[in-house]
């Protein structure tokens, strides 16, 4: 086919990124319905259709004639707005991708999606990791294979982060965290040697009703709008965000934790208010949506950390929270909550962690996942791995595989290389509130008088409203300049020294 | 392209099937989310998706490529098994049908449908008729557009009763209504004449926690393997069957009413039974699921009423009734809750409505979907015409639209002809208990036992193993023989006249 003009083959185009637009937004739901409602023995058929949904994206994307298309278009480029610029550049990437990938490698590694969340699932549930090893071996395959189809000249993982931060080495992640342990060990050290801050209230009973309206008063004070992201439970938290109306976050609640759910929901909060301040016009095409993992991480990470754990936040809803449990948190000061949830102590699960071991669990798997995928560990010494390292980092034994290598679904959900992301999303939030400060004055004052629009809508302005237009990194270097973990451990130093008195 | 062989045209058919089967599910779970748990305002980018979606339906069906492999395959019609067979007769069905439709009506009414779906909740939310009022007329128009296109031969009511019963006609239902009346007036005058039921203990206030605990209660009692089938809420109960290990069905609680969700869940039960029941090698074929939506009523209405609210049946559940609600029911014995479960009285809102005044509620709709496909209502006349047919076939006065005309989301899901099945599945569901007891002995004996396992094997045996193999009609008459409407008004008949011994 040839295209008259730039008019018809964007015609062409904007009909191309609607298909594929939509066979995401159904593999999205599909997920979605998956992991919150469908019923257990389900797997079977989903696996299939994820796989036909995702084939037929395969085979629109690599159409001879789309590549022919996205020819066209970038030989024309400066006919383009930076927007649709960016579009084209964009799926040219998927294109060439999967032009590498063949097609029915792609195909069962989609359908082994869907298996591999059911097998994680099994076997965190009956504490047996060998139910999961299958998977995970096939998993850590494909990743290895695929990583030289990405980018056959970059390292195998440097290719796999680079999928969640573009640019993003090994050599970049080991002085980051080399960086981060001389801040946080000498800490967690100086901890041991003080009065540790009892938290014991935190563990009472909780009903779970109540901790749902607490879930939607947090929503609410964070200012999310409940007609375009609704709360639904799973296993695992997680936000799926299909345009800038139709958001949703999930937890899971323990009757036994308050602090659970609660921080769960703060954080894929972030994520959600990310994905809600993206440009209407970005809605339907890959534009729509954050800049990469870290970028939403630190926005998660922002409104989980800096903001939801300052004694400012808690000065908001801890009246409500005193409220739903009265009984409960009979005789708890406000300061004394507000240190149970800032209580730093090495522990299993990442997800419950607190701000400051938090960089640790990160480390565990990142030095699992590099070794996975640079071949030099195999699957089934994972566990042993996995147990040796949080002795090593964190100084802690881990009793069973549930709570140890079995606890997250990012590798079942196929993600190696999304763990450091955390990381790096929680030093580029630290370095972002700098900045924001210089604009908006002394942002905690805003937070106690429970205004976070302020925020909110700064970030937008910064971050939020672009959506995908730029490479994450240089959207970072826009709003605050060159990175540096300086920031970050500035002020986990500040907070933890004065919290702890150290 | 040219079929070397029948196996390979079977594996580019079966390739097709499992495309479309694909996108149904994708379809089918966006449509399952957006009336369960989607945000409220997030109807555009699903409207969106499921255009996009069934567009790409429809150009699969109705490629020229692949009406070439139908005419190729029907040719070697003799070298295909029969379910193959039905798989292409039915294939063949959907394209001429679609390729009478343009592709941009199909498309913008698979859009329309969804964004209908909001405005009948909103209008029936808010009690105005007005907002649903401009969707239902373009529902109107282009149901009668494609009424034209399904089958020209026929006049257009007629043409989409086809679409839910092979072969049905208004001739048939004004006489099967005809015979359904002269035994249903009579009744429900005698009934007039003698003391009404106390029916008031079942409107107390009933905890929705504890009728989700019968909800599963009843679920279990019916057989259902909740590993396949989960229940969820929605505005309006529904079945969604993907494949026989995926069935949905969701309920809505009311705090006052404890019937209604109860015989909500029953009725879904049965169809989600029917859907389990089909053999595994017609999932994702057009062969999976039912015959026909008159079978499909059949079953849910079978189970709802003929066995749900026969008193042997109330023997089995009412003392988890009594558990689970000891202060509600105190002094309520067995008989007097199987009477206040089967009290006649004509009412206003059809998915509430006892066995007896049900198909009363059906005609109006029929009345009305008749004159309007047949251009001879227009769709703001509906209300009036609506609390018309109540007062004079339920001698009832509509207060309001929200309990009237806006009460069932048939219409807002795009159904014209749909309504008259819950009749004739009533019917259907009578006589097929006549050659039950045949086989099975006395039947009522099993259900006073608990022992539903028999009657569902029996069912499955005879009915839903099949799945769309048989044209419904012909299915019906191999199990039941020739169709009599007087098994289902003798039924009627004497189950009324014991109760209330007129």
């Amino acid at each position: 086919m040839k295209y008259e003009n730039i008019k018809s083959a964007l015609e062409v185009f904007d009909d191309i990124q609607g298909r594929i637009n939509a066979l995401n937004h159904g593999i999205g739901v599909l997920y979605l319905d998956a992991v919150t409602v469908a019923p257990k023995g389900s797997g079977e058929g989903r696996s299939l259709t994820m796989g036909a949904l995702s084939s037929m994206i395969y085979e629109i994307i690599s159409n001879p004639e789309n590549v022919r298309l996205l020819d066209y278009l970038e030989l024309n480029k400066d006919e383009l707005s930076e927007s649709k610029n960016r579009e084209v550049t964009l799926m040219k990437e998927s294109c060439t991708k999967l032009s590498r990938i063949p097609q029915d490698e792609y195909v069962e590694y989609n359908m082994l999606l869907s298996k591999a969340q059911d097998a994680w699932e099994d076997g965190k549930n009956s504490n047996d990791f060998s139910i999961f090893a299958p998977y995970l071996e096939k998993l850590v395959e494909f990743n290895r294979k695929f990583a030289g189809y990405y980018n056959p000249k970059l390292s195998k993982y440097d290719a796999l982060l680079n999928e969640y931060e573009e640019g993003l080495t090994m050599e970049t992640l080991d002085k980051f965290f080399a960086q981060l342990r001389e801040t946080i060990v000498p800490l967690i050290e100086k901890i041991k040697g003080v009065k540790q801050i009892d938290s014991s209230f935190l563990n009472k009973t909780y009903p779970i009703d109540k901790q749902r309206e607490l879930a939607y008063y947090a929503m609410d004070l964070m200012g999310i709008n409940r007609d375009y992201c609704v709360l639904s439970e799973s296993e695992h938290p997680f936000t799926s965000g299909f345009n800038n109306k139709d958001v949703r976050i999930t937890t899971h609640y323990y009757e036994n934790d308050l602090a659970s759910s609660l921080y769960s929901v703060i954080h894929e909060g972030g994520h959600a208010i990310y994905e809600m301040g993206c440009e209407d016009e970005y809605n339907f095409t890959p534009l729509y949506g954050g800049s990469s993992m870290s970028m939403h991480e630190s926005q998660s990470r922002f409104y989980e950390n800096i903001i939801g754990r300052s004694r400012e936040f808690i000065s908001c809803i801890y009246p409500k929270i005193k409220e739903l449990f009265p009984q409960q948190l009979e005789g708890v000061s406000q300061e004394e909550f507000y240190r149970a949830i800032n209580k730093a102590e090495p522990s299993l699960i990442r997800t419950e962690a607190d701000e400051l071991t938090y960089c640790m669990h990160v480390m565990v798997r990142y030095e699992i996942e590099k070794k996975l995928i640079g071949g030099e560990l195999q699957v089934k010494d994972v566990p042993e791995e996995w147990n040796r390292l949080y002795k090593e980092y964190l100084g802690i034994d881990v009793p069973d595989d549930r709570s140890g290598c079995l606890q997250d679904s990012h590798w079942s959900g196929g993600s190696f290389g999304y763990f450091p992301t955390y990381a790096l999303g929680s030093a580029y939030g630290a370095q972002m509130l700098k900045v924001m400060e210089k604009d908006l004055g002394n942002v905690f004052e805003k937070v106690a008088k429970g205004n976070l629009q302020e925020i909110t809508a700064w970030l937008k302005e910064k971050i939020h409203r672009h959506g995908n237009l730029y490479v994450s990194t240089k959207l970072f270097k826009n709003v605050c300049g060159e990175f540096d973990a300086k920031y970050y451990t500035d002020y986990l130093k500040k907070k933890y020294s004065e919290i702890y008195g150290i």
